[in-house]
């Protein structure tokens, strides 16, 4: 698999520019897809910032494309306001908006339809076959194939273009290899960038930094000192307007088997020779490979799975799932907890919890590694683990709990600390969206936050005997209030164990 | 020498009460030198803040001696005087301090002279001889034998008569050991409660829990992780008025033989089997007794002492030693650095850099712990190496400084950044002085926070070939300006071993 990767293996370190380099890129990008959510929320603010940081060059062309008919001072009055609402930095810098604005265009295109009228976009794209050329598909994953097909049968494809793939990448093992092949037949895995927005935030990526650059944690990263790993990732909200979507896919597909499975690959992986995209992603393939399969067995013991009923969030009283679909009945899960195992030297015998949820008390992602106890305790008082906790959502920050003296006790007692730094606190003002490292990333070629076709196959192998196992009620759906901690069995899946999950406090 | 502990052996976690338990100790404190600088500024407001918190009973006795002729009554208002100043508590806490005020006795009495009046003392001494009866001599040192002779004359050693000795013990090995047999012809060493008050700050006792009640530590604590230690202990001020006496002791005798030893043997001993007094210091003494001897050709080459000449502090021109002690020479160090070993399995190649010095640029003492550099560095960016701090003044707490992605950088760049933990901040408004913990621990006779008599003849046998070789001029004095870090040899002392001391930022 590691093959697939080879032209991609350029190291970071090669491509990087120091911090206070200029690194002006420039490039045509197109967004398939360019009216919808993302691009307004999440794209075009991203852009912007990294613009306004002198990391775009004034002959960029940000090519919006999608199927409605509008002309580019429609498009660009859209962008506008979108920017408002959703960039601070956008109200506050008139100048730079204004120039941003004079990159992007728009093109009324049904990109997945090769025969519809393609060459407006043809004459926007430079001819200069050096220039990168980026399209970004924010469609739905069943026109992936489509649109690769039509910008290869448009001759679109340069050696220097790039396609970007919205997750989710199929919704099981056999449509996720379909959609692989399928756009494979025109762009090598090296031009092919399957986006999971959860490795551009800043703390998953510091994973990385943390075990990589901190031998003071790489010495404790195992079995011998850690106890076990808690992935969690719970929302407060609902699915809202998503339902018709969400109930087709469900939180093991909607969340596990892309983002919680990338984070426990990252905390998980050996370490890499160099932070290069193929050592890392066959480092993470690795690990993906490794997980104990889950069987009849395993399944009943190792998962739970959940829907939310009416319940209270935030003090107001809320539908339960059924509600929100409008339906009277469902076998979708909105919660599950999983109790995962890596087969590894370095790992055999620590549980790896994955949990996640919507509607909880708490919106919340974070990893959680809790170390072993101390052996023999010296103190009156048994010390609590120690446990360092990568906060990934909302403050996204780092903390390390430590047992430590109570100034004011009689005689010698011991009270947790916490260690902590908070990104935004120690970073000042603002703070990146993870859209900006990644669509920079793929200006740049580099593929190491991008997710390869042999690691999405590999996950989907992981959960694909779940989904089934499920289907055919090998373990039942229990229910939980909107706004709870989901069902007491999730609790139970950890004190089996001897463990807690750790909540919010 | 442990069975010298012998009785002295009751754990901490025996004798303990917990928190919320009412543990109010009933007891009589004879002050020696009750008009003394320390028992205003300390001593006094110490016990004031136990009485507040409810561990002192209202018929304890806390009674003054002094030669000078005053009433209780003059000696209250004085005691009542000190304590507005130096207790914050004191002045808004009203009902409180009168009734505190009432605990306070004063006798006027030479205490070393068994000749004198001591009838008054012995009519407020409690004939029962379950209570507890303090000598805490707060005197010169040349004093102690002939105040324990006199007490002891007088029949007022009950079995739970304890006597308290104030640092410093002795001058070298032979006067400290005369000082330990005299008091030790009266009190067995289970009485004796030697006073290093930096024991009783909190970060320094807070050693003991970072690192035996935290694995994520302990299993980092030695020579495969840890590549050197830096003892730091610096002051702004000259010697002021203790001039005449600062040149008969130096910074050898009055910084590293007592306080800057204990840290490091707190730093490096083995985990002790329980916290009790006689186990903690059998292990502090293991350390004393293996730091490997200084002779000749390494008080040459590890070993930095100099004195300060006139220069800047705080923007203020400020005079050098010699005019601080109105004398045309001396031989007496202000500042030292001494590079130290130990050789133990645990620490055998790791260098324990000790350090002090008065008029130096900042007023800090703190431990360094730097981690070895991770071995193979997969980012860009080279790594710092991992630090923990523990910080004792000013600002007491502990910071660990990680390696973390920087989040604004294009590409993955490296940054520091420090999980920092300020105990001020995290424990509230009040933080207690290192006395209160001391005062209280005599009370409960628990003599782990104390120095036992062999650990202060290892620590004089470690430093008089020192104190000679300096004075054969086997190293020569060298002279540093007021308001610096100290001579350059100091920082030569690291870099030949490819470190730097870290400095306050």
């Amino acid at each position: 698999m590691a093959e697939n990767a080879g032209k991609a293996g350029t190291a970071w370190a090669e491509t990087d520019t120091g911090p206070n380099e200029s690194h002006q890129a420039s490039f045509d990008f197109v967004i398939v897809g360019a009216t919808g959510d993302l691009t307004m929320r999440k794209l075009l603010p991203a852009f912007f910032e990294r613009f306004r940081m002198g990391q775009i060059a004034d002959d960029t062309k940000i090519i919006g494309v999608a199927r409605s008919d509008l002309s580019v001072e429609v498009y660009r009055e859209r962008a506008r306001s979108a920017l408002s609402e959703f960039s601070a930095s956008f109200a506050s810098d008139n100048k730079d908006a204004e120039k941003f604005l004079e990159l992007v265009h728009y093109v009324s295109l049904d990109a997945s339809d090769t025969s519809a009228e393609w060459r407006p976009l043809e004459t926007l794209l430079s001819v200069n076959p050096q220039r990168v050329r980026v399209f970004y598909v924010a469609t739905a994953p069943k026109l992936y194939v489509a649109t690769a097909d039509a910008i290869a049968d448009h001759g679109l494809i340069t050696a220097t273009t790039r396609i970007v793939l919205e997750k989710p990448i199929g919704t099981d093992f056999v449509s996720a290899r379909a959609i692989n092949d399928g756009v494979g037949r025109h762009f090598a895995e090296e031009q092919i960038f399957r986006i999971d927005h959860y490795i551009g935030k800043q703390t998953v990526q510091n994973i990385l930094a943390l075990r990589f650059a901190n031998p003071i944690l790489e010495r404790v990263w195992n079995a011998d000192s850690i106890a076990h790993v808690q992935i969690t990732a719970t929302e407060t909200v609902g699915v809202g307007k998503r339902g018709p979507y969400y109930d087709t896919a469900g939180a093991l597909r909607d969340m596990v088997q892309n983002h919680l499975l990338q984070v426990l690959s990252l905390v998980a992986m050996e370490p890499p020779t160099a932070l290069s995209a193929m050592d890392l992603r066959d480092e993470k393939l690795k690990i993906l490979r490794a997980l104990k399969p889950m069987d009849k067995v395993s399944i009943a013991s190792d998962t739970v799975r959940a829907q939310y009923v009416a319940g209270m969030v935030d003090g107001k009283r809320v539908d339960g799932y059924l509600e929100d679909l409008g339906s009277d009945a469902s076998n979708t899960e909105t919660f599950l907890a999983i109790r995962a195992e890596i087969r590894t030297t370095r790992w055999a015998g620590v549980p790896f919890y994955l949990r996640t949820g919507k509607r909880m008390a708490h919106k919340e992602s974070e990893v959680v590694i809790e170390f072993r106890p101390q052996p023999w305790a010296i103190f009156k008082d048994t010390p609590e683990p120690n446990r360092l906790v990568l906060r990934i959502q909302p403050d996204e920050g780092v903390s390390l709990s430590l047992s430590s003296k109570d100034p004011l006790a009689e005689g010698f007692r011991l009270r947790d600390v916490n260690l902590d730094v908070s990104y935004i606190k120690t970073f000042g003002t603002r703070y990146p969206d993870s859209y900006e490292d990644l669509l920079m990333a793929v200006v740049r070629g580099d593929q190491v936050l991008f997710i390869r076709r042999d690691e999405v196959q590999a996950s989907w192998r992981w959960i694909e005997p779940v989904l089934d196992g499920w289907a055919e009620n090998v373990r039942p759906m229990e229910t939980y209030p909107a706004g709870s901690r989901g069902p007491a069995s999730a609790d139970e899946l950890l004190r089996d164990d001897g463990f807690v999950w750790k909540e919010k406090t």
